[in-house]
């Protein structure tokens, strides 16, 4: 199993700069990495002067390099999902739709980059898995993709199986879901194996997720105030999907006391802008990523207590709002909703107060 | 109708400023200007000196400016889905789930950015909207909707009319669907109204994807050549999706004739930084957004000479491929596939001859 980094910045060459860094820093420590790029554009290209493709290729010793390319894995996926057809249906219908004519929608690309990752760091071949996404946000959504839509499986599963058309799952739909997912699933029997592949998978998702030695990301910045400000949002965003952030990275610029400040407890480092054709002042300014850090939890729960304690820095307090509409409690922030599960001693239970304090929600039962 | 404008860029200070510039201008010259900003950090607000919302606000004269909530948008989608539902079921059962629970999974943005788009164009409020999106790509992906997910029924469509399983279509799925595009379709009867309105949004948003008075992007980029190359590579990621791009913003940079050449047939503008809080000569730096220009179409098809002509920028001929897998063209590029709906004398003809020319793939019948 192998450690997936993320770095969250603007992009733009200082920020690719940054991942290449990283990645060759990590590679001749002894680390095998893949560094993943979810861009079809040229930028990696041009500045490990070579042509990265969409199947991984090793571009120096320890380090490979892959172009994620959306067609391609949507291709592969559809010929898996009509492979699962065939098999289940007596008359397929899907043997006339060829991977090779599908478009990608919004949402494709996160959801084949996810599944993606997953099969790289299940080949056992890397150490360490670098994603460069194409925005904070998107590398964000993506990661969130676990527990917001293990969420919709657990609240529309309810809702189905207490519903009239529980049994009508679509065939039309579940296909092009399922290239997508690389799963199956079908409502025909919410209980049935693909569902519980569906659900296991969400659930490594998760636990992957919430275990910062498994992934984790750094922000990626400059000494500009707007940038900064952006910077302590994404932060925020990352908490809220349950992403741990493990420190910030701020290019060409210096550590002042302030920007420390607004990055509390992360550890804030300097990078030097890249002269000529030289890494090595890159490489070495760059954090021991593999370091046992502990930033801190996105979520703790502290049944006996009676509390949930959701760290949310980046907003302030009017930006969190803490509902309970359904049976779950919902934290929304930075325009993502975050439902929590609780265990069973709080589950169901009425909130009895919140409070929101050095950037914690702190939520009692 | 309005003109919904675009600027595909890396983000930043200097995008975040263009755009504002841009708006300010519009405005100033008597256009009743929209500014939809996509992210949810603080850059907006901290450069307009005021708190953007999810409503929109007048910040200016003729300047309304309104940041797109994911969440408040799909909890708006979602109520009039349970009325629909209501409506059409006799025991409904999505009543039970809540739009203040919905979390957003990727692509979500996107659809519910778009719908959005959509309603604020036609409230005839507006003269020029303005939309700041998350990244080039999923600006693209964004716009590319109308075109895909036409494809998509067209193709699908045509497939379960076909099939077993054709009357099945999800009550699962189709509910957070519809939440999303804001539309209602189910597949038991596919010419039936729900279907034809989703189907006449899709061809209204095609056509005015197709006219440049209704939907243009401009480049944003620096003199950087990494950000030249990315830049061009966004250029053919546009023309891929239809996207009309009118011309490129030089921030910071002089325009040489090797950057002017890079671009052609477009004219590149260049922008000087904001110094203070003066933008005047930003806004007097950008070019005449109304003006008739006359950048090439994105794609042509002249029946009499059997021929349709594409237009490809920012990539090599190695990078282009055409196949004819299912019934209609595909051309990749740039990690998306456009299945071309030919007009009927074309339609289902086998491809002659293909080439790549002077950014052009020229398709003969």
């Amino acid at each position: 199993m192998a450690l997936i980094l993320t770095f969250l910045g603007k992009g733009g060459r200082a920020q690719t700069e940054v991942v290449i860094a990283a990645a060759q820093k990590l590679a001749g420590l002894g680390s095998r990495v893949l560094l993943a790029e979810q861009d079809s554009g040229p930028a990696l290209d041009l500045l490990l002067e070579t042509t990265v493709t969409a199947s991984p290729m090793e571009v120096a010793p320890n380090l490979t390099a892959v172009k994620l390319s959306s067609t391609l894995l949507l291709e592969e996926g559809w010929e898996q999902v009509k492979e699962l057809e065939a098999k289940y249906l007596r008359s397929p219908t899907l043997k006339n739709v060829y991977g090779q004519e599908l478009g990608i929608l919004p949402g494709m690309d996160s959801a084949l980059a996810l599944n993606a990752l997953r099969e790289y760091d299940q080949s056992g071949q890397y150490d360490v898995i670098i994603y460069n996404g194409n925005s904070p946000l998107s590398t964000v959504r993506m990661l969130g993709i676990p527990e917001t839509l293990s969420w919709y499986l657990r609240r529309f599963g309810q809702i189905l199986q207490e519903s009239d058309v529980g049994k009508a799952l679509s065939p039309f739909i579940q296909p092009i879901t399922s290239a997508i997912l690389n799963v199956s699933w079908s409502a025909d029997d919410l209980s049935q194996e693909p569902t519980n592949r569906a659900n296991d998978l969400l659930e490594q998702g998760k636990t992957a997720l919430a275990n910062p030695k498994r992934v984790a990301a750094y922000l990626v910045t400059t000494a500009d105030e707007l940038a900064i400000a952006e910077s302590q949002n994404i932060w925020g965003c990352a908490q809220q999907v349950g992403l741990t952030v493990k420190g910030v990275l701020l290019n060409q610029g210096q550590v002042t006391d302030p920007i420390a400040e607004q990055f509390e407890p992360l550890s804030v480092t300097a990078i030097p802008p890249r002269t000529g054709q030289d890494w090595q002042p890159l490489r070495e300014a760059l954090p021991d990523f593999l370091a046992d850090s502990r930033p801190p939890q996105p979520i703790t729960i502290d049944v006996a207590a009676r509390q949930v304690r959701v760290f949310l820095p980046g907003f302030e307090k009017k930006q969190v709002k803490l509902t309970q509409y359904g049976p779950e409690i919902t934290i929304e922030a930075g325009d993502q909703r975050r439902n929590i599960d609780l265990p069973a001693p709080l589950r169901g239970k009425p909130v009895k107060g919140a409070k929101f304090q050095n950037h914690y929600l702190i939520i009692s039962f």
